[in-house]
This record gives C-alpha cells, sequence and structure tokens, in this order.
C-alpha cells in the first residue's frame, strides 16, 4: 500500500477490528452481542409512520441535536435534557468523549482487559494511557486507580468480562479523582439484575465529573439503526455539543431518531425482552458449567467462559466450522476464554450441541 | 459556562452552526438547501422492504463498510469498489477527508468564501490553512494556489457562490500539487448542466493525489439520511477506511445503505427531478434578476444574489417575518449577499410574492 500522502496520523493508526457481520443467514450468530430478540413493533410502526405521513421528510435535514430524542431519554431516567448527547452509535459518542476530555497531559487510566476500541480512540486522539491489570478475578480494584489521572474510562459491566462493578466503588472513583473525568461505559447495564442500582445514571447529579454511556444496539436490539448515548453534567454535554458541531452536525438520521423514541416509549416490552435474556443467560451459564467451562458471573448479554478440556482458540475454530461464530481474543490473560453472546433459545441449544460434539 | 473539566481541544474549538432546521412546517424553507421533491419511491419502497421481509435485521448491525452500497455507486461510475468509501453524510467524510490528509507541516490552502465547515475541520484537527482569495466575480484563480501546500479544498460549483469551475482547471491544480491531496466537494455537481464533464469523478483514475466527495443530501433528495461519499484512488481509499475504523466502525444504519442503494438504482427518477430543479433555478433567477438582484452564474440547486435595493441583512428579516427563510451569511465580501435554496413551483412563487412585496 502507497502511504505517500497519507497523513502521520493516518499512518499511525491500528484500527478497530469489528466483529465479523456474515453476509449469510445461515450462521449461528453469537459474536457481536446483538440482541436475540427483535426491536419493539413499535419501533417498525414510528418508522412506517414517518414514511407514511410524509414522504417528503427523509428529504430534510434531520433535527441536529435530536431534541425531541434527548427529551424522551431525559424524562426516561428522571434527567434534564441538558444532560443528555445522543451519537451515530456509543463508539462514535466514546470517540468523542476522547476527544472532548480526554486529551489532557496527564495519562487516560483504564483496565488492562476492557473494550478493545479504548486504546484505538486513545491512538487517533495522542491520548497516553496507562493500563491497570483487572485482579486475578478480572474485577477492576479502585484502589489500583492512583498516580497523575487525565481521565479513567471503563465498560460496566465489562466487556468482555462480563463482571458487574458495584455502584459504591464508582463513587469512590468519581470523589477521588475530581479534576478527571470518569467515564462508564454501560453499553450492557441493561443486563444487570437491578438496573436502577446498578447504573451510574443515579450520580450524574450529585458528580460533575461522571459521564454515563449507554447504547441502542444492545437491550434496545437497534445495533442495526446506531443509536448511542451520554449522560452527564450539563457543562460536559456542552463540550460533547461543541465537538460534535466541530465535526459532524447531523449523525442521527430521521428514521434512527423515529426509531429510538418509539424503543423508550414501548416499556412493556423492553423489560419483558431484558428479563428473557436474563433468563437465557442464566441457562447458558448452566449448560456451559455442565460442559466443564468456568463462566464469569454475567451482568451483560454475553458470558465470558474458559474451558477445561481444549484451548479456546480451537474450540472457537470447530464451532465456526460447524456454522457457530462466537468471539475469541488473541490477547494476553484472556486468550484461553471464549466470549458467547447470549442467543434466543434455539441458538443457545445449537451451541450447546456443537459444543457437546467437539468435546465428547 | 464551567469548562473545568474540558480538554484544551474542547476549549479551543468555534463550532460550525448548521442552517436553522425549523419544527414548524408552515415555513417556505429556502435555507439548507434540500431538494424541493421527495426521494425515489423506489427508496420508501427499499427501507419498507427491510422492515417487512425481515424486521430482526435491525436487531443486527449493519454492514460496517457498506459493501453493497460502495459497489452499486463503483458500477454506477465505472470505478472500482476499492475507489469508493461512504460515511455518515459528506460532513463524516470531510472530516475523516481532514484527519486522513491535511493533517501536515504545511499549510492547506483554500478559498477564503466557500463551505464554512472547512475552517471548523481544520480547528478540530490543527490544521494550518492558508486562505486565497475568490477573484472579484467570485470564480477560483488557480494561479493563486502557490507556495507551500498541505492540500487543497474546494467546493465545486462552489458554496455559497454556486460558480462551478471548469474540470481543465481541477486537473491544473492536481498536477502543479502532485505531493498534495486535491480534494473536491461535489456536493451540487449534479447541477451542472453536463455532469460527466463537469465532475472531477473523470480525473480519479487518472490522478493519485484527488479526492471527490459527494453527498446523498441534495440531488438524491436524502438529507434526513445521512450518506455521503468519497471517490479516489484506492490508496487514499485505504487511508479514509483506516481512519474511519479508529473513529466509528458502523457509519452507516441498515435504512440508510438500503435507502442509499435503492436512489441509485433508479436513474431515470434522478435525471427527471434534476432537470426540474434546473429549470426552477432558471425560473428563479430570471425573477430575481427583475426584481434588480444580480444573480451569480449558479451550477447548484441554489443561487447567490444581491439585492439592488436594500440591504440583504434586512431582506433576510423581512422574509423571516413572512415565514420565508433563506440564508445570509455575516462575512465580509459577501454580506450583501443572500443564499436561496431552488424549491418548488410553489415555494419559488411564495419567495418572489413575497421579495416584490418587501422591495415594493
Amino acid at each position: 500500500m502507497d502511504k505517500r500522502l497519507w497523513s502521520d496520523k493516518a499512518k499511525s493508526l491500528t484500527p478497530y477490528v469489528p466483529g465479523e457481520q456474515p453476509k449469510h443467514d445461515n450462521l449461528c450468530k453469537l459474536n457481536t452481542n446483538e440482541n436475540p430478540f427483535a426491536p419493539s413493533p413499535k419501533v417498525m410502526d414510528a418508522i412506517g409512520a414517518v414514511l407514511a405521513n410524509d414522504a417528503n421528510t427523509l428529504r430534510l435535514y434531520p433535527e441536529p441535536e435530536s431534541d425531541e430524542l434527548c427529551s424522551v431519554l431525559a424524562d426516561y431516567h428522571g434527567l434534564d435534557t441538558s444532560q443528555v448527547f445522543v451519537g451515530n452509535g456509543s463508539d462514535e459518542v466514546l470517540a468523542l468523549v476522547f476527544a472532548s476530555f480526554f486529551m489532557k497531559d496527564k495519562p487516560l487510566l483504564l483496565p488492562d482487559i476492557s473494550y478493545s476500541f479504548y486504546p484505538v480512540y486513545a491512538q487517533t486522539f495522542g491520548v497516553a494511557t496507562k493500563s491497570i491489570a483487572l485482579d486475578e478475578s478480572f474485577a477492576i480494584n479502585v484502589d489500583d486507580y492512583v498516580g497523575e489521572c487525565g481521565g479513567i474510562i471503563f465498560a460496566n459491566p465489562n466487556a468482555p468480562t462480563g463482571r458487574l462493578m458495584p455502584i459504591a466503588q464508582i463513587r469512590q472513583l468519581a470523589q477521588r479523582h475530581t479534576d478527571a473525568v470518569v467515564v462508564v461505559d454501560e453499553a450492557y447495564i441493561d443486563y444487570a439484575d437491578d438496573v436502577s442500582t446498578a447504573s451510574a445514571i443515579s450520580l450524574i447529579d450529585e458528580f460533575d465529573n461522571i459521564v454515563v454511556v449507554q447504547t441502542f444496539s444492545k437491550s434496545r436490539a437497534l445495533a442495526g439503526m446506531r443509536v448511542g448515548v451520554a449522560f452527564a453534567n450539563p457543562s460536559l454535554i456542552a463540550a460533547l455539543m461543541a465537538m460534535k458541531n466541530s465535526f459532524n452536525s447531523y449523525p442521527l438520521d430521521r428514521l434512527a431518531q423515529a426509531a429510538a423514541i418509539a424503543s423508550i416509549q414501548d416499556e412493556a416490552y423492553f423489560q419483558e425482552k431484558r428479563q428473557a435474556v436474563i433468563h437465557l443467560r442464566q441457562d447458558l451459564t448452566a449448560h456451559l458449567q455442565q460442559l466443564g467451562f468456568e463462566v464469569l458471573p454475567s451482568a451483560a448479554n454475553f458470558v465470558f467462559a474458559k474451558p477445561s478440556q481444549m484451548p479456546a482458540a480451537i474450540i472457537a475454530e470447530k464451532l465456526r466450522e460447524e456454522g457457530v461464530i462466537i468471539r475469541h481474543f488473541k490477547q494476553a490473560r484472556i486468550e484461553n476464554y471464549l466470549r458467547i453472546s447470549v442467543g434466543n433459545r434455539e441458538q443457545n441449544a445449537r451451541l450447546i450441541e456443537v459444543l457437546t460434539q467437539i468435546l465428547a
């Protein structure tokens, strides 16, 4: 590849590699933590209504700040609209978070094992990082987050481990680092047994230095529509807004805004499917344990499991040959683990069936 | 506003201010150059088909690289798929272009009057710029683009002037600056009388340093769906891809990809509406001239017009009072001009009617 005309920045990048999105439907796809259930039927109705009532609207720019969506989200969480920001998936929100809060002369503190896009963003925005090892049970130890700190980011529940960090510890981090922004990436929080006590949204009013990032791609079953959210103090939201409007003014199209609003408005459906996934996770965990896997306690819609009979990489390969795709990370400390998305009943049964054959 | 926790970068920004997107439908909206016609009915059909055939697809991530859309665009323009890149509106594509090609130790050369987002991107990515004055007829003079050059960007047709630069001059720029990337922002190119001879896409195979940016927001009537495109040599496309995957992996949702594909596939509708807008522009120009406006020759779906009887800012204000919104830029050299989007027959008639009253 001739990189003669690339900027030094472009030359320096090692881009993120997203989980495979296979083009064929006949695979049992348990590799990117999508929701096994469809979005609320009201989402499809809302999109249909945009198209049917006034097809002309697609010709017009969307609301640049997604005002109505922000207002619906604020009401849902008991916040003010000035505490809500939305973007083109939580990946875009996280990118803007890095640029807005972490481009500092002190290092960003983050777990050695977490969402693998974080180090990529750090590179993109020239943010120095200090990687802090999870303990031997793959939990974050807040007492290790000390010293020079230009910011803190972690996923909660963490990815790919699935472990949930108690809210009291997030409070400790925010209290100890009042001059740094603490970002809690809650992509999977809705799969905690009790969301209201698990989510750091409850800390937003109290702390001016906490940003909570969430997504519509998991519990809201809208990965295909690209909607992410940040909740924070109004002054932090204003920074994200300034950064967005220095990068891309209209990140959410009209149908994505309509879909997200309709999803929030169907609470009964949301709760039903959330609980269903939690039950499926419990079943899947039990079956994997019966097959000799060590399964970390998960508050997400995936499990992180260590096989006892065969190396994880080989199992992943053999599953793939049988049309079951899961995710294996070639990374120190976790190379003998598999991250398996919780599928629907049929998908999970298929996974267990194939695993049983492989390990027989 | 308390900016204590903002990064220096965030503090330094002066964000872009998009044209107003009013929430009420009763305005005659001629301020953001949207298409006066709806998108092809096949676009609505394609979106409906995604929803109807398999509602489940919204729960799955979209193709991260929009492969099918890139392939359809490549076929349409006689290019290879490796020469095509898509993003969340041409604004996102332009942001990635700035990061990939202009973050250099030499200044970016750009016209003093052009798309007002360019200086914002330069600030976002720390790109030094050298502003080069358009000549007195608001044309770009390629002989002024000399000296140290880390890249060149301009809109063609230019915005907000509407003037088209002949392709021979773009060729000259690319030939003279072989170590810099020349970006031609063709947001409005489909409103040139002869697109095939006006577009710099015809130069992509010949020059490895030209990037052509286009959008689905104007001639494709899909501003509401956020789809932008870049065409270039494969090595430049690879840089954009690396930058995208270091920022946001999945910028186009499933419905945006389906909508854009369907739009390209309805060539008859596209040509019909393109021609209709060109005719409406000619009519609008004639009417404005009758009212004493000096109208620059436009190859876009807007006109840039200078009133003779009253300051432009006052006319814009009076139009607004009557529910007609157009765009006025408080910027040196063009403060006595108005940028007026070409509306449909009724909208243009309304504009002329109100203008006639104001100037009576």
